[in-house]
């Protein structure tokens, strides 16, 4: 694989002892960035990598410049309070600075007495959301979960011709972004009249959902006018996260036409702190599953190379917790599970069709990827297909049952890579909670 | 009427002698915030204040500290490269510091010696977007417009259910948005099959148009969680400009459904350098033009005075140069004449709206109406509209004709309010220009 390099080699073992324990997810292999200060402290939130349980302090190492060349440019772009800096550097600094970094944290490394003392307990620190986030685009890459949802809202035109030619997106809102740990009230808003032409009614949403996704982080841009080409497209993307696009789903059928999606979906979206690089999902590159009759992407979303390898064998999972689950010490119930590598479209040609009118990218611009359902049952990437349109109640392990969620329900989205030969990378956790109305 | 003050005195005149030319547009009664620089300097971008066809330098102002309590807080904020830190402060800041540039500006003020050095001739400055735009939210406010494009989309139902309960909004790009003078290539994207089945065509915009628009910028925000009231959304309003939402019609019937509109729309939209304060606007206020026959807003979108007084009475009118007529020194044509004060929803219900759900807007969020049009022939908001959906082309006066924007092709936008005892309110120009596409 021509993604290989010294980094991913499966042997690397850290002087960081808890990221050699298998399977812990944050590896030497991973070196996922994120945004943190200690809890509750006063701290300024700033840069960090996270090895084992541990997060390195980015900012604290850059004061001591251990680095050289464009490490060194890139370790110098991580003082802030949130990696934009590091972003607009592009890919070449990015991977300078995760060699950097995999050298001074690999075992038996010099730099191990310069960098032991800038450690944090992960246990012990809060995240911010990891970047400014100028602009948020959401696309609907699953067809599995277009195809499900359309039958809901089109019975007898579930998926429309243009699905299979253009990655659908539309625009998300940024500022009600937040990260894993996020509260929110239930939103408030019009649905649809109890019988036609009477007025609309009006009050707490009544089918709360999630939706299952990754967030896709662009890290240099592009200038307005100017496209990115397929075979370009990655070298602008910095990493992944995991995304919950929380979902009024009654608001969501009113308000819809003609212009799409709004109040049912900007109240509140959360992500999971850390973004994984590119780099380091590289060895879970995968072929686009596209069925071989599905027809060829047009030649500006398609290149060869893109798609042998322009996918990643991400596992996707759904936890759900309630308050009576907490109460009773259960285990969070898995709903569901699915995998980012049954995606229709892939990460490259999200940047390219998103570039392809003249649109100008910046750095920490972030892309959701739509709901990512798998083929099969088990695979929903939310409960609007699980409960098949709100008929089908989903039993809970501790005698509960939803439709929907419900207030203190506390929603766990997981993602990880895995392959034998090779430690599991994580994405982390996504975790948000819903809260009581206020009316 | 309630919203008047010393500032509105229709007999104020200023020591700036342009401003006292009758119709100029920028009187001391107005005072509109932009930021500038000189052009082609390497200035930094600086807020000031029209008056006449000059601007006043407010960072400069500032430095001086001429004013005291809430005019003096209000100043200091005036020092960065964008309004927002001054729009954070609230509406008595915004009040208090206009009252006190009023003063200072008026015949015979004491502070001219301070302040005339101050000054710059609007035609020696460039400006930037006066303020980092967050979010960018654009509405579909107009009846007329909504029932004109709706029949050309689906004939047989122009008007959905909603249209008259909800305020239909969505979100836009903010990475795009230029001040006006913006210059972009034509968009290149995906549009219809010519036959059913077959691939879409691929190549640039043929049906490029524009959208007559105002934008409403938010000044100080809300909680995420927390709802803002009609009584109260006006408060948290800095003022209006003047919006072109540029669209390309064709690549926009092929990708909006089911989410909306997407690269149709985020290649560049163009505002107008000035922002013009609700309380400049308060001798334009009227009453809603709804009809009696259409239904009462909910009770959230609904109080008394908003109805009374909560629309703006602002004269819309669009322009077109052309190659052609530039070369020949013609004078832009005029392609149609509208009112804001036409709008089904106004001002402090989109505000109302978009945080009913719990979103939290943000100081700088820019908040679009959608295409102003009126209920008549030649108040057509764009040329889709004129253009009876490309069936009928429009005939300019120096003898070309335009189905769509073709190459070299500039909109100028420009809004007023006049009325008769008053000096004339402008909200400026918002003027900008298609180049060849980059394929």
């Amino acid at each position: 694989m021509t993604y290989l390099n010294e980094t991913h080699d499966p042997k690397l073992r850290s002087w960081v002892e808890s990221a050699n324990a298998e399977g812990n997810g944050f590896p030497i292999q991973n070196l996922p960035f994120g945004v943190f200060r200690r809890i509750n402290s006063a701290e300024q939130f700033r840069p960090g990598v996270a090895i084992g349980n541990q997060v390195l302090d980015l900012a604290a190492l850059a004061e001591a410049q251990p680095f050289s060349g464009a490490a060194a440019e890139a370790l110098a772009a991580c003082t802030g309070d949130s990696l934009n800096a590091l972003m607009a550097l592009g890919q070449a600094h990015w991977s300078a600075l995760r060699l950097a970094l995999s050298r001074a944290l690999r075992a038996e490394s010099s730099q191990q007495p310069l960098l032991a003392p800038l450690l944090v307990a992960q246990d012990d620190i809060e995240h911010s959301v990891p970047a400014h986030i100028g602009d948020y685009t959401d696309f609907y890459i699953s067809l599995h979960h277009a195809t499900a949802v359309g039958k809901q809202f089109r019975p007898d035109n579930p998926l429309l011709p243009n699905y299979k030619w253009v990655p659908i997106g539309y625009h998300g809102r940024a500022s009600s972004i937040g990260v894993s740990g996020q509260r929110f009230p239930r939103p408030v808003g019009q649905t649809r009249p109890t019988s036609e032409g009477a007025a609309p009614n009006f009050g707490p949403c009544l089918r709360l959902d999630y939706e299952l996704e990754l967030g896709v982080f662009v890290g240099q841009g592009n200038a307005q006018g100017e496209r990115v080409s397929i075979e370009q497209a990655e070298s602008h993307v910095f990493g992944l996260c995991i995304l919950n696009d929380w979902s009024a789903r009654d608001i969501q059928a009113w308000e819809y036409q003609p212009l799409g999606p709004f109040l049912s979906k900007n109240f509140a979206s959360t992500i999971s702190p850390w973004i994984v690089t590119l780099e380091a999902l590289a060895p879970f590159r995968t072929a686009s599953t596209r069925a071989a009759t599905d027809p060829q992407p047009l030649p500006y979303l398609f290149a060869a190379e893109n798609a042998a390898a322009g996918s990643f064998d991400i596992g996707l999972e759904v936890l759900l917790s309630t308050e009576k689950s907490r109460a009773a010490r259960a285990e969070p119930a898995v709903l569901s599970r699915s995998n980012f590598k049954e995606a229709f479209w892939n990460v490259a040609q999200l940047v390219t069709h998103h570039t392809v009118n003249g649109c100008n990218l910046q750095p920490g611009d972030m892309l959701g990827t739509g709901t990512l359902s798998g083929p099969a049952a088990g695979q929903e990437g939310s409960m609007l297909e699980m409960n098949q349109g709100g008929k089908k109640p989903i039993e809970l392990t501790w005698g509960e049952q939803r439709m929907f969620l419900q207030d203190g329900d506390e929603v766990i989205l997981r993602a990880r890579c895995e392959k034998a030969g090779y430690p599991a990378i994580s994405l982390g956790e996504c975790a948000g909670m819903v809260l009581p109305a206020q009316v």
